[in-house]
Parts: structure tokens; C-alpha cells; sequence
């Protein structure tokens, strides 16, 4: 039988992936898209994501890019990890915003990959971009 | 009356951060020590921080650096925002981890200041290494 | 008189910040293309730029970004400094390659911009990413 | 024969990366020190090496970092590739200027290591932080 063959297919990937990732869950992420190297995902803010300024912490948008760049990586079946990550804060997030977090593959070598994720809000203005290096295992999911 | 002694105190601002600061509440973050440019915070990881590899989500690491260069940059009485971040995950953060995140100012400028923030656990193994840009607006605490 | 009207053309300002740049003189580049807040640069790779593995030195891909994330954010008219920057080398970049850098503006504030380069070979390839986050001062060119 | 002592030693390694590595000798780069994981080198900052604003063009202290990297990366024996980088410029680098750039080991796991370079100026003025993420492969130098 085929290795390939043999291994899961995105969205069953990231269904167990979401299904145990208690602090995505947290957020309230949902999975919009998902295709190899490829997701989408949209989170609304809540009160309890504000920061001292009143607004989203910078470590809620950091979040959501964060697992939609596992998600992407992952998805080819191959556990993969973060390694080096960046995120630039464009605009301030407000609560009840709704944000989309959307991935694409910059690059997928054999060990690592490079993925850039950009975050907008309900108006389509970009209010974050996020890049993050994975190291690619050979461990299957 | 000297302008400078009209600015707020580090522990005055940063309380007043903290007490609104709803996210970093949830996360647990303790204050460990806070002087102009300079901050230590605590954390434990609880189960809900976790995610689908039933390790500590990245975004956590993140979010406590974040808070962390947020008190240290606006300690000096300042607003400051974060506009460029990054964040290297070294080694695996664990449920009932304590991680102490501790900022070392690397430049203070005019406009923009730049903070490292080292994330260690309570083997005092280093986890994480942090590095965020700020700029300084005009407005006072 | 407006006070826009009396600030230089992107094409103005980049032939002086060139004719003065004995660096990227040195490494041959030749700007292809340049309006407000865009620019694109080509550069061949000489032996002497190479390093001790036989191909490209990271620091000359890194060199051709930077000079167009200035040109891009110098474009407007007012004096722009690059304060943070990262590259990912995604290709290895061999002898008598043709590069192509070209940016695009992520965000422009009023006092900080971030911009990508994308730089690719002669074949399409992409070599390298590169972001860049700027100061906008208020000195006109 | 033990496999870890066919190893070459790190003078010997970098030494012969040095001699091959045309551009480090045209920025006239020199080596102060190399152990394992460890690497300074110096540079004088010459007229070629200047932008449009009469400073050192900034993919010169870039350059000068990778090469550090590179040479501390390199000197365990295998050969190590930097796959993604940062630089923040603090101050102003100045012709005749003499930088010192010394890397720090932050991080080094079986297949990627974590390197901080802080570039210095002759009146040890920090003015320059890197870090870089490189790949280790398994090829013996």
C-alpha cells in the first residue's frame, strides 16, 4: 500500500488537532478553510482578550496566526513545529471585532517550511501579518 | 513645578495597567519586580493553556512576554505600543510550569525603544527568547 | 503654495539617495521600477559575493531588500530609517544569478510603515522574504 | 576510531570558511575569537560601504552579523545554514567606524540552533542586535 496513502487527510488532521487544543477552543477559533498548506480561520473578541489600553492584547492576534500557521503546516500530515515566529500589530483590535486570520505557504522545503499569516477585521483592514518557520518531523499524525 | 516629577511612578503606572489589563489577569500574570525599563512577571500553565500536542499554545509564551515588554516600555510614563515582535520557541512548556518572563532594555530612543524579554521555567531552562519594538508616543500616564 | 506640491518626486528623490549610495553602487543595482511607496530592484551576483559555502552571502540578498524597502518608504518625500528587519533565506543563490527584488507596502502610518520584499531569480524562484518596519521622520527630501 | 574526534576543529573550519568566503574578505572582516558556538569578528567601516545618508549602508552590520552566525553556527563540525534572520538598527553607523560583532548561543537543539550577534561600535556603543535560526545538517565539514 502506498505510504502516501496512508496518511490523514487535512480536516481529519485538524479536527483532532482543534479538538484537543483546549486554549483555541478557549478563544472561540473556528476552522473556516482547510487545505494542504492552506487556512482560514475567524475569531470574535471578547472582553476578557483586552489589554490595559482597552484593546485586544497583543497576544490574542499572536495566537489566533499562531494556530493557523500549525494548522497549515500540519495539515500535510507530518507533525510540525514553530520554531522562529514575528508579528506586527498594524491597527488597534476592538472588542467585538471579527477577526479572519488566512495563511499562505511562502515556502515547504523538506525540514522546514515558512508560512505568512495576515489578520483582518470585519472591514477587511489588515490589522496584523504574521510569519512563522516551522521544522517539519517525520512523525505521521 | 519640574515636568519630570509630575510623571507617574513605575509601580503607580503599571497597577493601573494590570487592574484593567482583563487578559493578563486571566493568564495569572504575577508581577514579580518593575523599575523604568525594566519588568519580571510569573506564570503557571494551566491545562487550558494548552494545545492540540497537549503543550502550552505558543500564543501563551507569547502573551506573557507581551504584557511583559508592554509594562517594561511604559514604566517610564509614556504610552507605548508594541509594533514589532519576535518570538523564538526553544524547548516545550508543560502543564503546571512556572515561566518567568524578564525584560532587558537593548536600546531607548526618542520615538522607538527595543526590549528583550527571556522566558525561563522553574529549571531555569530557558524557553523562549522575545524581542519587541515599541514606539513611544507623547502622552503621558 | 501647498505644501505637497513642494516635495520631490519618488523618481527624484531615489536618483539622489542612488547616485549618493556608494554600497549599492557597488553591488550593481539597478532600480526598474519606482512610484510612491513601491519600489523594484534587479542585481547579477559576482563572484565576489559570494561566501565560504560558494553561493550568495546572506548579507547581499538581505542588502538588495533593504535598499528597496528605502527607496519604497523614502518615496514619499520624507526622510524614512529602517529601525527592525528580518529575511527568511528560502533558495540558495548561485554565481551569475539575476535577482529581482520588488516591496509592497503592508502599512503606512504616520510615523512608522512595514513593508515586504519579495526577492526572486532569474527562473521565478523566490529566494528570500524580507519585512521591514521604518520610522517616517518629518524631513522632507 | 571515535566518530566525534574525525571531527575538525573550529580554527580549522572556520579558517578554511574564511578563505573561500570572498565577500567577508572584502568587508575586510577579521576573526578575534572562535570556539565552539562562539564567534567576534571585527570590521572598519569604509567609504564603499555607505548609503544614500553617508552612513554605513544597513546590510553591512547585517553582513558582518551572518558571518558570525555563520561561524559560530559552523564550528561544532556541521554544516549549518541560516534560515531566518533579524537586525535591529539602533544608532547610526559612522565611516571609519569600527564595529565589533559577538554572538551568544541562545539555543542549540539537534536540528536547529538559535544565535544572538550584538554589534558594538569602538566606543562600545550597541548598535546592532541580530538573531538567527539555523538549520544543522548532518554533513561533517
Amino acid at each position: 500500500m502506498d505510504r502516501l496513502h496512508e496518511l490523514k487527510k487535512p480536516a481529519e488532521i485538524i479536527s483532532k488537532m482543534m479538538e484537543k487544543d483546549a486554549f483555541s477552543n478557549w478563544l472561540g477559533l473556528k476552522v473556516l478553510s482547510i487545505e494542504k498548506g492552506s487556512c482560514s480561520i475567524s475569531c470574535r473578541i471578547k472582553d476578557i482578550m483586552l489589554n490595559g489600553f482597552s484593546i485586544a492584547h497583543g497576544g490574542i492576534a499572536y495566537s489566533i496566526a499562531d494556530t493557523t500557521l500549525a494548522f497549515a503546516a500540519n495539515s500535510y500530515g507530518y507533525q510540525s513545529f514553530s520554531i522562529e515566529t514575528s508579528i506586527s500589530h498594524l491597527h488597534k483590535v476592538q472588542p467585538n471585532d471579527i477577526l479572519k486570520a488566512s495563511s499562505s505557504e511562502i515556502h515547504r522545503g523538506k525540514k522546514t517550511g515558512v508560512y505568512q499569516v495576515n489578520i483582518t477585521n470585519q472591514n477587511d483592514m489588515l490589522i496584523a501579518v504574521f510569519k512563522g518557520t516551522v521544522y517539519i518531523s517525520k512523525i505521521p499524525w
